[in-house]
């Protein structure tokens, strides 16, 4: 199964910065077009107090810092020149993971959903949009709350599509600040089709595709979990996406790129599910050959050997 | 001292993966040869589902997943060509580590060997086993063990020697999982003779050498501990090999390159208690010009002006 | 606010090693060189048993180990060549971290600042002293051996400079090895300014400059720490320097290259603040081109770029 998008991890939280000026960014659009990405997402377009594009509003609502760099206009101009769609992620406050309240990015995020379609909706890369709050079934209760978010994008915008890329509450489910690699209370596939089925029932029609995480479970698990989110992602209109992770939840360092062997098995679990699209997290810092992790230049290059099997 | 052998770190429990192909391992084979090494031992043949070639034995009795690759193949091919000793390191089912019975461990490898030597005992490079469990003295049980599974490699393959690389019960023995580098209650010198002496005894004549990991004790503790480790075993008729690792126990990333002053405090103390030989853990990722850790190219160089000292 | 200094890293706590050799530290001093920087720090001359030149005192007291490079040395030549200043910084025995007792610090370093300033001082680069113990408020019982320190420096040296480099005790003030990224109990402006005035006057004469490390508190908080640092800095006749350190603490690795958008607000802030200097944590690892994280050089552009526009 091949990949056909990435996230762009700014603004991170988790991940070491490469400090990556425009041209290296250039080459880096290059080097995803050559293996076939055709769709990038900027995972979120702000986290707290650190956003990418110079936005009024959230320095001033939020004391944001203003960018040294306008990256939202940066990608655009790329996605443009490299004839890809590009999704926004929206801004996220921080708020939420603080007070379990999901009101302040709903409000933040109206401002900020108008804020960006006045400024670069005219694009032709503006392809979609990414409800960045990162969900798993705990966070049952917001699904009305991801329903507006995705709402408001699609009417902004003329109905552009909307993404959401949730964890699957499986064993590796930890802290990346945590030195733990896995936890005793997985969800079972019961427990997680009948969560998700009533998320996916509440966001639908606001929200069009959804790209579980495959880090989070193991490997030999890979195949029920995926038959049952391509189940209940047709039964409610989604569509079903794999956000194949390609950095190694398995080892101290957190994280590094993930060997190709599992990256293979990941995605081959999800073209014998039938999944719609693949996407990674992500290509610049895991897959690409001019990532700061050389690692990364060797998965790209066994990356490309099994597109050539394909 | 001179390195004159490497762990090939195929499967790994902790340490992110390179992902070389054919061609980055032949070069990393001349590296190695260009520094004298003539012995490579593979870490492990397997673990849990991972494994390092297709057998149809570990696939059908462990669920294990189709390797891309068959390394073991790759290796001796390799080991072959360089004119290098090939080891072969045995399965690691996990269930060891899960209930604390090393029956699994000697069941599944009464077939694994077999299937291995019969796969590839042709090959010349073919000349030795390792009996990858990692024990330290806490194991003692586990010295009948031992034995079975090396007398069974002995057995099958006309008597080829095995190999085993305990650790050091020492103050630097914390998991790689953990955040904390040092821990109390580290074995005395004293217990570690007694302890030792006896698991020699126990496994003299299916186990022909030992290369004690030299990590886990303080810089200052290695001459003492090196001492004992030569006393006990000659007196039980074993080679006494060092591991001298490669890599630091002393940093919060887990792992990376060795300062080099370090190597050469260990390998110092293996030349004077009079060591058979050594060995590294592991040179593709700590001490190699091409890997992913440019400090490794750095401590490479290091060594090598070490060896024109020498 | 241009970066003029930088520390030495040798010897690490917490920074894995690069292995470089004097070809790489000549290099990596005309890099320096190349953005303005005119002051090398030595972090410390030795930590346990680990030093970085051939002190008979200290191989004799402390059964440290005979280093392969005097470090000292090289760096004094490569000052002189490249014309800068060299601060040496103190012995750290590690028996204040283990006892709270800094009497071990004062009576082990008159020897060594004896020892140091009979061999190297008669380089031209040998330009202050660096009082390397790391200390926060919680230390303030130290004002007095850090006094002592200094004026034993200063008392054998003709009055040469001395520096200290203390830390805020904001929220990021964790230790390096846990797997923790901040902490509840932070220091509040007003403890801050009490307790480091006392501090101040007790060191004043024999303590020239402050370099405060600009990593532990939040970036919005920089401007109402580095006013505070400046008003009492002045009080008390201290030069007031930021250290502004130039890898992340705000990511699971640690620790790996700063993103340059957060090296920016710090240096901003101490610019606004009208701090006399800025040295960084440190320009080898974490910002320069040939550093073994390839993310260090992209830093290194960046921060070029940012020198362009002042």
């Amino acid at each position: 199964m091949r990949i056909t998008g990435t996230f762009l991890d700014e603004i991170s939280h988790d991940i070491p910065h490469q400090n990556w000026g425009r041209a290296e960014w250039d080459r880096d659009f290059a080097h995803m077009k050559s293996v076939g990405i055709d769709t990038v997402i900027m995972i979120r377009s702000g986290y707290r107090r650190f956003i990418t594009y110079p936005s009024t509003y959230l320095q001033d609502s939020f004391g944001c810092y203003r960018p040294p760099v306008d990256l939202v206009e940066l990608f655009l101009q790329l996605a443009d020149k490299y004839n890809m769609k590009f999704y926004f992620g929206l801004y996220d406050s921080g708020k939420y993971w603080d007070s379990g309240n999901l009101q302040h990015e709903i409000d933040s995020n109206r401002y900020v959903i108008d804020e960006v379609w006045k400024q670069y909706g005219h694009y032709k890369s503006f392809g979609g949009w990414y409800l960045s709050m990162e969900i798993s079934r705990r966070t049952k209760g917001a699904t009305e709350a991801f329903r507006t978010l995705g709402q408001q994008c699609k009417d902004v915008s003329g109905g552009l599509p909307t993404l959401i890329s949730p964890w699957i509450d499986g064993k590796k489910a930890v802290m990346a600040a945590s030195s733990e690699l896995t936890k005793q209370d997985a969800v079972s596939l019961r427990e997680h089709e009948q969560e998700w089925g009533e998320i996916f029932q509440g966001i639908q029609g606001a929200v069009d595709a959804v790209a579980f995480q495959d880090g989070h479970i193991d490997y030999h698990e890979l195949d029920d979990f995926f038959a049952v989110n391509k189940k209940i992602a047709d039964q409610y209109g989604l569509q079903c996406w794999t956000n194949a992770e390609s950095f190694d939840r398995d080892m101290p360092i957190k994280f590094l790129p993930i060997k190709f062997e599992k990256l293979r098995l990941k995605l081959e679990a999800a073209r014998r599910a039938g999944y719609d699209k693949a996407i990674t997290f992500e290509f610049s810092h895991f897959m690409s050959p001019q990532s700061a992790y050389p690692q990364a230049g060797h998965l790209f290059n066994r990356y490309k050997e099994y597109l050539e099997e394909l």
